[in-house]
């Protein structure tokens, strides 16, 4: 793992969240996105050489609804960024790791990621994330 | 804001926690502190130019035991690296944010820190940390 990537933290209205961590951290967001495929808006903050992403939920099937539906808003993940997912992949899976998908799939921000268990790292829901060379 | 110093993460126990994040995570802890005044035992992981902090509770009346109690295991806080704590406390309470502490208080890894109300910032627990120069 090279670094924290991002944290995500999961907001119910983006445009009220981007407005109050412009005032918290003293940038405005570089990106908004939409990620269609996982129903979510995103915005990110850039912090020195990690990221905070904003989530708001685009529909009631989305994680982002069920996550604060069940605890409230607060940081949903931590996303580490990785050389090449795949291997790390096969490394987490032979140390004794779930991984929540079993191929790479596309996310915000032009990366590859993949999802580890929450019940594996002790509570904390840890994305590993690979840039998408262009 | 500088940077993210590090992430804090609530376990109930440390010597577990740092075999499974030395094994996710693929270092070791490069330190372990107690902050006697806080009632925790804390260890850190270095992760490019961030880290992670893993906290376990010493006692029941630590704020890290009653998050425990709460929500379970899992992030607890981010800290934000800032130049000088308390002009940005200052320009924070400006913003109209609260603070949990009046003036800055000594934490772990030799630092100084402040904690902003989650309620103003959507659930997540932030703190400031500068570092102590010696």
């Amino acid at each position: 793992m090279k670094n924290v990537e991002h944290i995500g933290i999961a907001v119910k209205d983006l445009s009220k969240g981007n407005a109050l961590y412009s005032q918290l951290l003293g940038v405005e967001p570089y990106k908004l996105e939409e990620v269609a495929s996982e129903n979510v808006l995103t915005s990110f903050f850039r912090i020195g050489s990690t990221k905070i992403e904003l989530l708001e939920a685009t529909t009631e099937e989305s994680a982002i609804a069920k996550f604060i539906a069940k605890r409230g808003e607060g940081i949903h993940h931590i996303a580490f960024e990785v050389e090449d997912i795949e291997s790390e992949m096969e490394r987490l899976r032979n140390e004794g790791f779930r991984l929540l998908n079993t191929a790479p799939k596309k996310g915000a921000d032009n990366k590859l990621v993949c999802f580890v268990h929450p019940k594996d790292a002790n509570g904390v829901l840890v994305e590993l994330c690979q840039s998408i060379h262009q």
